[in-house]
């Protein structure tokens, strides 16, 4: 065999290794806003990966989260934790990322899923600019864009030490849930001013942290946007969604966690759509 | 003389005549966040351009605007009227646009020159996730993403009445200042992520907003930068700006103020340097 094939051969090996091994779930796994929606199919999917892969699934109401109950119940003991999370009560983040210290020591991949875009007599997504409050603006911030750096820099210690061979992928992995709606340059239809600031906002504090992990550290982090997924979130602008561009959370997850697979290294700061493809800033 | 040349002399007098009269600042211009800085000067370079154009200047403390004072008995009565406006108070923003509505009935150019970076003892630009505080990320968003919008809301029917002939322009125009760190693609070095983040904010919004006056109104909104400009705000981070590039206040308005002159509708939501180069997203 000559060396060009042979090499062309151990590069196939390895890139299957990797993706085997990266399909295999493995390593410690976080899921930040996993009550519902995509980030309970987070965890769900990463269950079912692999017997050996760990995850912690953070939700505001842990009693009140029946499907995380039953999914613990459904996996050895150990494979699923529960803690409690409220992205606008840093002192829960705090006590999460100790938690996790204390019983995992590391995390390998931190998926931050917790979003809001509308809450009945709360925040409405604006129709127009007379529609636009203080408070949605500020609310939506707090949740969607404070809310996920300040899980990321106290979980910062963990992914640190993260980063485990089991999972196939080298280091530590940090993906954002943001939206499409997020980036500037595709706005062409304006209104939903809150949520497209607090995710467009996302998407430069995630970059600016990308910045620094990818000097110091063996982190990499990542934006996604899922597609539209049927969940509680998007279910009262469903109407004028075709329906073959509704997705179900099974299809939507599948697809961002071959997204995950697949990142490099030099991915870092990027934003990916749930088919793999860049989305403008 | 033959049709094209006709026709291009025909245009390059528009051009002459339109550069000349928007020159001239007449019309009605709101200058929001006048007390100091790239603001005061603005107010400062308008008034000096014609004798007809009119200036309101808001600031939080009109009591203690001792330069604003000085400017207004420099020039004829009725100039320049000074109104209090803290855009983290939505009840003085209204206050502002109900005080315009009387005493002008339009507004033709709003500059909202608003922003914070620095405040001793509250908030320091970040070097690191580490430093990230809940409290600066919050702050920065109220003052400089929020703030903007809640003025533009609120003075939407005056601007709505605006574009008048006197000024060249045939359009309204609001400018929101931003900064080229805001710029997630532009983003390479870090840090500064609440001014980031918040200024990024400011860009979607002002893009959402651009895109309901396209469809609606005869009102354009851009972005701009204004290089970094010797003010009180970049005084503490001067250190490592090489000396010509660091602008006086007196270099970067005249220059920003030939990029308003020269806008043109179809420049409604684009982020414009202090050298009329546009900055990516
Ligand atoms: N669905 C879509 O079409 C779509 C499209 C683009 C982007 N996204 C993004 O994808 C992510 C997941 O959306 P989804 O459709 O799964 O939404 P969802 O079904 O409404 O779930 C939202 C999750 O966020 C949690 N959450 C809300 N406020 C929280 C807080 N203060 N602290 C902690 N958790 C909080 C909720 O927990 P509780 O049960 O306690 O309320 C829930 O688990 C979001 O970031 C969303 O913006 C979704
Ligand atoms: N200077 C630069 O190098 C540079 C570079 C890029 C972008 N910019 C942007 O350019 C704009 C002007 O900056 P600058 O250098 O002129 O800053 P500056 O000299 O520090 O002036 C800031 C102005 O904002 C006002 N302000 C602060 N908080 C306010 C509030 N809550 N309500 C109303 N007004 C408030 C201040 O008023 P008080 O006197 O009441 O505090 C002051 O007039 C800012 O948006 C800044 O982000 C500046």
């Amino acid at each position: 065999m000559r060396g060009g094939a042979m090499a062309r051969l151990a590069v196939a090996a390895r890139a299957f290794s990797a993706s085997a091994s990266a399909g295999a779930g493995g390593g410690v796994s976080m899921v930040q806003g996993a009550s519902r929606g995509i980030g309970l199919e987070f965890v769900r999917q990463l269950l079912r990966r692999s017997e050996q892969g760990r995850v912690i699934a953070t939700c505001r109401a842990p009693d009140a989260a029946a499907e995380l109950r039953t999914l613990r119940e459904e996996h050895a003991p150990g494979r699923l934790t529960v803690l409690p999370l409220d992205v606008t009560d840093e002192t829960t983040i705090q006590a999460a990322a100790a938690s996790v210290r204390e019983t995992h020591g590391s995390l390998d991949l931190l998926i931050n899923s917790t979003g809001i875009l509308s809450i009945p007599d709360v925040i409405q997504p604006e129709t127009t600019l007379s529609k636009v409050e203080k408070l949605s603006l500020m609310l939506a911030y707090e949740v969607n864009a404070v809310g996920p750096i300040l899980v990321i820099k106290h979980m910062w210690p963990l992914l640190k030490v993260g980063g485990c061979s089991e999972t196939g992928r080298g280091f530590s992995l940090v993906a954002n849930m943001s939206a499409r709606v997020s980036s500037i340059g595709d706005n062409g239809l304006g209104g939903w001013h809150s949520y497209r600031a607090s995710k467009t906002a996302l998407n430069q504090l995630t970059k600016t942290v990308s910045v620094e992990f990818g000097r110091k550290d063996n982190i990499a982090c990542i934006l996604l946007h899922p597609g539209t997924v049927d969940t509680d979130l998007s279910r009262p602008f469903q109407r004028n969604v075709p329906k073959d561009k509704l997705f179900t959370r099974e299809f939507s997850v599948q697809k961002l966690l071959s997204v995950i697979d697949n990142v490099k290294k030099s991915d870092n700061g990027k934003f990916f759509a749930w088919d793999g493809q860049e989305i403008p800033w």
